[in-house]
């Protein structure tokens, strides 16, 4: 019986207690010892609990912390304190810790790994990244033998969500989050998920462990989906693309490029076709070439999936050997103006001759080809005008992005999105 | 310094000793040990060795077997004979065995997994289902927390290929398999791809890890794609739908079903859409819901990344729990007659009036409900028919069709196709 120690009873503790709950036979035969969960923390409220779980909930960590029987603390409080806090202790402590924290993996984790070394014990968030989705053992284990160069992915099911909507349903971005919000797929302070934070914090995970080398959230390049129009889903379709939020990470002659931003994806790219509240993550090798995982990448049961799936491969690895800290190398990691991407541009101009020719004038003189010019809808002598440009550094993009918005003939500059591959 | 010994030096061993020379300081890194090939058993031929290699070349399996000094043995030769010996002979020495044998291990997975438990040593073969594709180890271990009940997947790429060039290039079966050939993509004596053989063995080994019940390819049904034709592929297309070789393993109720069959597949399946060579695999769980691993199932370097990243762990985990036979239930292995799905039909009959609905009435008469049914180009009186039931019991539908063919007008019963969901 591997007794263990619950931190949070939110979404995905519940869902955690749940499925021990269901599938403990199960995992007996699995792993030759059940899973009894001997104590659950909870903050101090007028919340009702279950009945079921009355005698396990405590209001102190350290009633968890100083238990002996407990040999597996599981951390699914979210936020980055006190979770830091009870982790480092449970850690000291010799228990072994499985988490499904972003946040903290993704500031801490080398931190974290360096006392789980010290003391011989199991950390694991394979629920951090990709919900229910297999990627963390993947990454560290059966891909071990690549020379991995790339990952790339959907990492936040809100924000595909209400790309989806905005693309199948044909409503505005305000309409879409509001629809997502009503069906409980975004929060009532959306943030995290819109701006890209979230999916931030997960491609730092992803890309220390797959180029070995250490990526924080601060690090990413990163913007969210809320200045992308239902127009552009439009001319993105017309252009035979989707617009959807992806996290990039690159490894590159010892450097590491690491972006969150909506992209511009070609309708047979293999993520193209992710949908909904699925994630996925492409990653690619110099062997395997590239393989992708696909899956719910959050909810209760999902999460509890990899949750309970660590807990068991705590609970049998106990005494083998571990993976820590795999960031053995330190790569640069490059600055916005030092990647290079396609873009797609979408502007407002006064409806003259020689307004496409000097917006062209401008890409030109900072090197910049294009693949695509046209001119939309006119309203009231405005005209709508789209720019898909090769592959171009992102500084020089900028700067005849600067320069076209001196002319006066140039109402607005709408939209700027990567784009990935060629259109 | 883990050193190794190899047996075979055909395309997957090659890649297996190309990848640890190019990616040995990446490996040494990962698992604190280089890799040392130490021997490399070939069959006594006239034919060329690298040089790199020659002194590492041995005729006998027992030089290797004797080597005190060689921990891990790589069995990358193929085929169930010498293999089978040789791994279990390997594995009664106490050395570690990695090998891509999908014949082998579905076959005799349960009787070289007791002896590894009795030795302690690893026995892995990610390599043996789905080349480059994480799957064992993500079923055994991530996602081992849920009650399984269904895999599905594309499991061979030869197939697939030929009916991607079917769909998209507008060719016939005979003239897709040639091109096959010649694209090195099918072998001379295609008959293992084609037939489903190959597929039926790989569904073993997943139905067996997933539903943790003995599964051998003897209990597979399996239907090849040789009666699949053009005008199939042009009919499934009208219906939304695509044809792919897919291998399907549901467990329902204290029994297990196992089929290879060509199956019709709504476009926006998520398997519809993998295309080419590439295989993908479908696990679903209570928990995690569907999940979805997706890659190059065959080939040198996707192998070989498979192969020596299971040398990695092998080396790693030498001294760790491990996971042997996973087969605690004795589940009924369901007979084709028992299981339920729908169907495509395709026959020829004499343009008259009154034979669409003695069709009907056959079907009718079997408590066969039928979603479509229409009639196509009639060529010097003969019409073709096709036909699409609800789900039916694979024995009723199997009587419906043995009535329909005595009736005189009928021509041919011309292909009769699984479908998957409803069209």
């Amino acid at each position: 019986m591997a007794q263990i120690g619950i931190l949070g009873l939110g979404t995905v503790g519940t869902g955690t207690v749940e499925l021990i709950e269901k599938n403990n036979d199960i995992i007996e035969k699995r792993i030759k010892e059940r899973i009894d969960i001997k104590k659950i923390l909870v903050r101090q409220s007028n919340k009702e609990r279950p009945i079921a779980l009355k005698d396990k909930i405590t209001y102190s960590f350290d009633d968890i912390l100083d238990d002996e029987d407990i040999s597996v603390i599981v951390e699914v409080m979210g936020g980055e304190e006190p979770a830091l806090t009870y982790i480092r202790k449970a850690l000291n402590k010799g228990k072994h810790v499985v988490t499904a924290n972003k946040e903290v993996i993704s500031k801490h984790g080398n931190e974290l790994l360096k006392i789980a070394a010290e003391k011989n014990v199991n950390l694991l968030f394979e629920a951090s990244v990709g919900g229910g989705i297999p990627i963390i053992m993947p990454l560290k284990q059966c891909l071990a033998a690549n020379d991995i160069f790339k990952v790339m992915g959907i990492l936040n099911g809100t924000t595909n969500y209400i790309l989806t909507q905005m693309t199948e349903q044909n409503k505005d971005f305000d309409e879409a989050l509001k629809e997502a919000q009503a069906a409980g797929y975004a929060e009532s302070d959306p943030t995290n998920d819109i701006k890209g934070f979230d999916a931030a914090r997960k491609l730092a995970i992803l890309s220390s462990i797959a180029f070995n080398t250490r990526v924080i959230p601060e690090q990413v390049y990163t913007e969210g989906i809320d200045t992308v129009t239902h127009s552009d889903v439009i001319y993105a379709d017309e252009l035979g693309a989707v617009i959807k939020l992806v996290a990039i990470g690159k490894k590159n002659e010892g450097s590491v490029e690491v972006a969150v931003t909506p992209v511009l994806l070609k309708k047979d790219h293999p993520l193209a076709s992710v949908s909904g509240t699925f994630n996925a993550i492409m990653v690619e090798g110099d062997a395997v070439g590239p393989v992708m995982f696909y899956g719910l990448g959050a909810g209760k049961m999902p999460t509890a999936s990899a949750v309970v799936s660590d807990i068991m491969e705590a609970v049998r690895n106990k005494n083998g050997n571990k993976i820590y800290c795999t960031c053995y190398d330190s790569l640069k990691v490059l600055t916005p103006g030092e990647t290079v991407s396609g873009f797609y541009l979408r502007l407002k101009a006064v409806d003259k001759p020689g307004v496409l020719s000097k917006i062209a004038g401008a890409f030109g003189e900072n090197q910049i080809s294009l693949s695509k010019v046209f001119q939309k809808n006119t309203i009231n002598g405005t005209a709508e005008i789209v720019v898909v440009t090769y592959s171009v550094p992102f500084k020089n993009f900028q700067k005849a992005l600067a320069e076209i918005n001196k002319y006066e003939q140039i109402v607005e500059i709408a939209t700027a999105i990567r784009v990935e591959g060629e259109l």
